[in-house]
């Protein structure tokens, strides 16, 4: 997002409700941990959303979706959802980032078991979701 | 399926139960759906069947499976598949097709997620089938 | 692990415990399995643990951590517990052993699969696991 | 590139001498291409280039390195060249764009291929194109 | 080869020509021993080309490429081929096979590295392949 | 290489002769230029050889084929050569390493055409290496 807003004069941020997915962070937690990390960034605007991208896109009169891309098996679903929305909205572009070499071994799942099974992963995240995790995982009976 | 019922004398559809897996559609709408989109192809059968799959290619006296491959990630899983597969049943032959362009991104999962957030998938199923999502869509309480 | 037996003075099988994701098999019936098929290699343990990898790894004062891969995707997904382990824990390698290619096409969701509909998976598994899981199956009310 | 123009103030298409691989077109020969195609885009401007893109780059003050993305195998290679401009320019963002399924399938070598042997390839590139590659088989003693 | 046989009424072995890419064995060689190690299928013919597949595919009145599957990497490549040849042959389909897994290990660039050096491939190709290997080697002054 | 010998009491580092490839560096230059960059590690010894691996594994009395794992294609590569290997010498066993993330955008190929056209590849190589890389490519009449 960092290198996102160098890139774009406005960048909006969409957290997505995926209640039915059960996210382990609610999508108001996931708005104001984005928010005060990415608090820095003038240009970077974080706000959830339910329902179709299509209505959160026009609402905001983005013309593009960013989106990043890790590993191949990301490539084919960023592929397949890039192809559709081309369908759906071919005024709006996708264009992909890669991570950079210091972010590209974390996977949110890892990050996620390890919290929840009390280990440490200040290492793979920014303070405040480390916080936040160790807040969650007490709050659901963890260790 | 259409490609399919060229290269073959009799192509049987196999609608898996799949109960476990809490598919969207039951069986009996699977099967009526793709029976009313492929009734013009007259060597096409749907069929429903649950248990092994061996079991319903013996009772059809089937000679060939035939799958679809789109991504990496299919063939790896086909892979396995038609693996096992030639080893269980020796004299049945795994064969592959892939989507012509315009299918290539469309992806099941997708197309459901619109819908049920109450998009239009018209641009990437049949008509019955927008219809069908849409009801079902209704009937589960959904936007 | 009977090749890995071959490389390392001693080698110690992790079964994880893993409740939270409902495994086929407890950890203990996967303990006590895996200690049967392995029972000729004395220099082989079989050992379940709950909690962090970590812990297991410093109690056990091991320096390696061993992993099969099979497919692309194993690649990417081991690729990343690799990483994300040599930063959590520097002083403990991970190696990587390839499957032989009678064992390449097995997958273990297919074999439960197969079993669960009361299919034969006597080509796929040890005589002991077939019929370990025919057992869970009948418990379970299956075919 | 034309999806390119509509997202970016300005676009240079470099187009890299090559020389060391003998590309099927010269340098000059693909310049005056890409310049009568995209004629239209008064934003889009087509440069060849020989030596280092860093110093491409820098002459043109470009911020943005922009790629396509088609295949697995593509992304594996354009992640290490991103990766490797990143660390040697770190004020230069690479991003990706993926192709609209029409033009997923053309592959540059089986084109070259197909008109090398004197074979149809209209359906696959631009009318200009496809002349200049008759012109340069013909040129060439080829079919 | 010997179960596409067994799929279909008539299998032609087309041997490409491709002097450009200067083969190990000349297009002759191969058809020769193509059709010495296929001699036992009465339906299968061995039939050197060179010049465009389609004139082939024409000439042969043949209704289906049939083509082989090992890697995710032979699969990008077959896909945008498959897909190319459907749009210049719309009544010619791509279907593809999947080799059984003692055959998987088996690259014939590999194969070909070790003849080259003197070694052993019998456990990888038809004893007449192995021979004729060993005499182009000595013939080309190898070891 | 480091990590390797920590994990094992002797590592021998084998240098392929590879004429026929022509490689960037002769295999004596290749020889001096890995003992100069691991002098510290008195476990490791580079050596030299021409011919078949297997005759170069006997000659050592080595155990195991230690390889590095980057990218998926690396995968698919390594892992036909790994199989092959085990058929024709079944008592020595291949293992992997995946490289450390400062390593992983380091493509051999891409460093050389770096070097090629006169940039600055310190920040991916030994010096050692980018100064015999300079040397190597004055001597050749590059920039």
């Amino acid at each position: 997002m960092r290198r996102a807003a160098m890139l774009f004069g406005t960048v909006i941020v969409g957290v997505a409700d995926s209640r039915a997915k059960r996210p382990f962070f609610t999508m108001t937690e996931r708005v104001d941990i984005a928010r005060e990390v990415l608090k820095d960034l003038p240009n970077v605007k974080v706000v959830g959303f339910s329902g179709l991208l299509i209505n959160f896109i026009h609402e905001h009169h983005a013309r593009v979706i960013l989106r990043g891309l890790r590993a191949v098996s990301d490539f084919e679903y960023e592929f397949q959802l890039a192809g559709m929305n081309r369908n759906l909205y071919p005024d709006v572009e996708t264009v992909f980032l890669t991570p950079s070499e210091q972010h590209m071994f974390i996977s949110a799942t890892l990050v996620r078991e390890i919290a929840t099974l009390g280990g440490d992963v200040s290492k793979f995240v920014h303070p405040l979701v480390r916080d936040k995790l160790r807040e969650k995982v007490l709050a659901l009976g963890g260790s």
